[in-house]
């Protein structure tokens, strides 16, 4: 027999019963009943019901055994009473009766269960994840990690995709956020950067010609902590496509994505890609008030600036008149009562405005009837051509937000996100997907006034060269997110691959050719040497995980994450270096004043 | 029409004459035959032969195009006149007449052509590395790299595996090589570290219950360059299992890469892996002077000191006198003649010996008679024991080292390879592998006497905690190679996950509890609670893809290699860091002096 098990503790079935077995695992948990002892044995596959009793050899030993203890059992299949057989578990037919017991590691007292998936903080979890990680919500999410990631894998090369590695030692790369630094030993005061994605490999490789690349890519960005971000590594589909238009991204990725999530999405709907609309970032900032929508929540909001220009709401009919303002409304179908309305007023003045106008519509003695103090100040006519234009009715409300849209945008997307939530309008289960396009190319920095890019330079502008003759802060480029129950799941471009094109379009920036030929040169050089057009995108493997694993929290889907300090407190790291260490890397380190 | 192409450079044969296409691609090379222009447009999946004459719209444009620009090309497929058909191109029965062409990306002059696979300095490959990588033999390469990891990752999973990604920033991990560090901007005067592999956190998945974990894992360590190593980072396939023995491990592993060596290499023979020996790590050192041993080279030393004790080659007699020395023979069929056997005692002069005695047999004027000043010294009687003990006979050789096994094992065994590559023996198109077993847990050091870890301090010693009463330099490990051709293709252990076992194994290397937990806190602690008997490997990816590539030079097989001075010069790393940067990261570099 083999040295640990015969079966797994998902093994065994009434088919086995009579056989002597071995197996090995994890007491999950002991109960003595009425001077029976019984061990839940637990590995990775299931639970096997192991008994024994005091006419059992093995008595003594299994009387010592405690809760995580990993043991080796030898004995004999036994059939359960009928009423005893547990539908629930695989081998709920049988239970094992322990002749043998050897003790393969014992455990200390427990800083934390792991049957009964109690609450922990989340700094014991952290420091002790090697018994975090055996809770069952641990191990089906990282199973369900590692096989979304399996998954995407086999999508990509059915597609014609091969996976191929770029550096992680490497050069900073030019995403914006900042670099990890490595310093060099065999070039002291000098570092190499870790790469905050493999943006400018991947372009060379496309440049080089192999037309279709993806990867499962560690990057990195040294960025503060927060829940949905890991504070140092995270992981990225990463794929880029030679002689592609943004469309053909699309048609690439789309059934990739909804694949993914029709396997692991348990049932939830998923909309189909030919369903998924395009929505430009300008559209997508008026109707949900994000570039990311929740396209669950079927609110979409609409200009109304026409019906208050004039009109008997002074605060609004002022506004309207300075330059850049508009009033937005937010439908908000069956919250048609003062006491939600109120609601949301609140809520609007909590994040900041001095509140959110609102008209609702209720049955009166005369038939509907538009209520709240809004109505009453720009009267029946407006009032019933808003209502008209939002399609609203008896029991329904409206929300009002007026000004410059940068300075509301934000938050009417979050009283949206509320609304939507509250009146129970926002769809549960089901993933519902949009890509946004035409993001603007540049923006003009409020302060300064400076124009500066607003999302990736490398983009290639739409219109190309002569949209750049123009004015900057009209320029589109052929940029896109995939967005996802208001997450950004993907985010990429068809790539600038005319080296005169991106001169120029860094030189709208302020950047001379001497400065984007020092901080990009490997990609600039590239492109000198016959480049083909190519575009591509990155999607978000965290992301995704949480999204299908339902939770909000980066690190129940990463094996062994930072804490939101950035450190490990399991392996103690970050930790102070040795002096040889810094001696050899030709560095010191500033004393702490 | 799709903006960029109808088809590939691969796609169109007979069947598609008559229609109108349109490829992409890059001009491999432009030919002019009596006003004729022949361009062969070379995409990622072949090259189809593209013609234009003077009556085509687009001979102008044509006329300007050089090799390597990357261009669009409108035409007509025609079929090729049956004399000029080539069989050897997929596309070889028919041609393109091109009636527009669009310059997608023009080129410079070239700093190294694509056709033709001329051979340029490293440093200009590197540094060009986007046309470099553009060639044949490069495109290959890059292909079976990613087929072969693509191939093992499936080779895993239905082996029950799953891939799980652990963390690339964190503490220093203890595979005995200079880790790279990372200063940690959170922690200022603190470093992360790259781990060198992923030990400790695949020990840790074991604890946390995951019984079946591999990942095709990047790997760090800061060593100083050499023509099979990557400065930086390689690629392994690290893989732990729960619950298994060392046969365990070989019987998972032998058959997923004998599969990838029979799947990629192109016919070779691979050994099967039931014929793959289990050899002691001494008798290796005995027959082949090395624990990599390559058996494509059936020559096998041995011990053959008796027959020279007391005999009258003083300089063997004497020797034996002394503790600890050997004759060793190296038996040489085919290899008996004078020339020969000089050129072999050169060599061993050549690697700093005093010499290899030898033997040979030839025919002499009464049948066979034995050869060389030895066979004198010693008198025929232990010449012809000598013979027998060898299995040699007329026109064989037999060379002979003597002293202490490890002043004279290492050119011992390099004698055997050119030895065998010399005379033929060595068989070529071949994998033939080896489990090497049996490691040592310790060795002494020569010069301070101290007993230390000859290789890794966590695998399991052979005996368990009573071995290690006894003398150290007796105790073995469950530690273990693969050898190939020559190469240490893995390494792996059966892991030593009881603490006590842990800590005393530590303590005679001199190591107290104290230091062991400092140094390996996160995994000792672990092992404390629960810790199943475990086991695995690691395989050098890159040393794989090099054997199968037939190429001695692992940076034929990597996409962005540093140089050997460990820099990369297409993208300039390592760079120096901005003020602000180790600012933010509280460091200052030391002046140079």
């Amino acid at each position: 027999m083999h040295a640990y098990r015969s079966h797994t503790c998902a093994d065994l079935t009434a088919a086995n019963v009579g056989e002597s077995v071995r197996l090995s695992g994890w007491v999950h948990r002991v109960r003595d009943h009425g001077g029976v002892l019984f061990i839940d044995l637990r590995d990775h596959y299931g639970i096997t019901q192991v008994i024994c009793d005091p006419d059992s050899p093995a008595f003594k030993a299994v009387e010592k055994v405690r809760s995580e203890w990993c043991i080796r059992i030898d004995g004999t299949v036994k059939a359960r009473d009928a009423s005893l057989v547990n539908p629930k578990l695989a081998t709920g037919e049988i239970e094992v009766y322990a002749r043998d017991l050897e003790v393969l590691g014992a455990a200390g007292e427990l800083p934390l269960m792991v049957f009964g998936e109690q609450e922990y903080p989340e700094e014991t979890r952290l420091r002790y994840r090697f018994l975090d990680l055996r809770r069952e919500t641990m191990q089906k999410n990282m199973v369900l990690r590692s096989d979304v990631v399996s998954s995407i894998r086999k999508r990509m090369w059915d597609k014609g995709f091969r996976e191929f590695q770029t550096p992680i030692i490497t050069a900073s790369s030019p995403e914006g956020a900042r670099d990890f630094l490595v310093p060099s030993r065999l070039h002291p005061g000098k570092f190499y950067a870790l790469p905050q994605a493999p943006q400018q490999f991947k372009q060379l490789l496309m440049v080089s010609g192999f037309d279709k690349y993806f990867q499962i890519a560690p990057c990195f960005r040294d960025e503060d902590p927060r829940a949905d971000r890991s504070p140092t590594d995270f992981y990225q589909l990463d794929l880029e496509m030679s002689f592609v238009t943004q469309q053909d991204v699309f048609d690439t990725v789309s059934p990739v994505i909804a694949g993914i999530f029709e396997e692991f999405g348990k049932g939830r709907k998923v909309d189909a890609p030919a369903d998924w609309p395009l929505i430009s970032y300008r559209d997508s900032a008026l109707w949900y008030g994000t570039d990311k929508p929740d396209l669950r929540n079927p609110i979409k909001m609409q200009v109304v600036s026409e019906h208050f220009a004039g009109s008997g709401f002074a605060i609004f009919s002022k506004l309207l008149e300075q330059e850049g303002t508009e009033i937005r409304a937010i439908p908000a179908p069956t919250g048609g009562s003062r006491k939600f309305c109120d609601r949301m007023n609140a809520f609007a003045q909590k994040e900041g405005l001095p509140g959110m106008g609102y008209i609702f519509w209720r049955d009166g003695d005369n038939g509907m009837e538009a209520a709240g103090p809004l109505a009453k100040n720009i009267g029946p006519e407006r009032t019933e051509a808003i209502r008209l234009q939002l399609g609203l009715g008896v029991g329904d409300a409206a929300f009002f937000l007026g000004g410059k849209p940068e300075a509301f945008e934000k938050v009417a997307g979050k009283a949206r996100t509320v609304i939507g939530e509250e009146l129970g309008l926002t769809e549960k289960d089901r993933f519902a997907f949009a890509w946004i396009v035409d993001f603007p190319m540049y923006e003009k920095d409020a302060d300064s006034g400076k124009i500066d890019f607003s999302h990736n330079p490398f983009s290639m502008p739409q219109g190309g060269i002569e949209a750049l003759a123009g004015d900057p802060l009209k320029v589109l480029g052929f940029q896109y997110d995939l967005a996802c129950n208001g997450y950004e799941l993907i985010s990429g471009a068809i790539r600038n691959h005319k080296p005169e094109i991106m001169f120029k379009a860094f030189e709208l920036a302020g950047y001379g050719e001497d400065e984007v030929r020092r901080r990009f040169g490997g990609m600039v050089n590239a492109f000198q040497y016959g480049a083909p057009p190519h575009g591509g995108c990155a999607a978000g493997i965290d992301r995704i995980v949480m999204l299908l694993a339902d939770t909000a929290n980066i690190r129940e889907v990463i094996l062994f994450p930072m804490n939101q300090r950035a450190e490990d407190l399991m392996m103690n790291a970050p930790s102070e270096p040795t002096s040889d260490q810094l001696m050899e890397l030709g560095l010191r380190v500033i004393p702490k004043e």
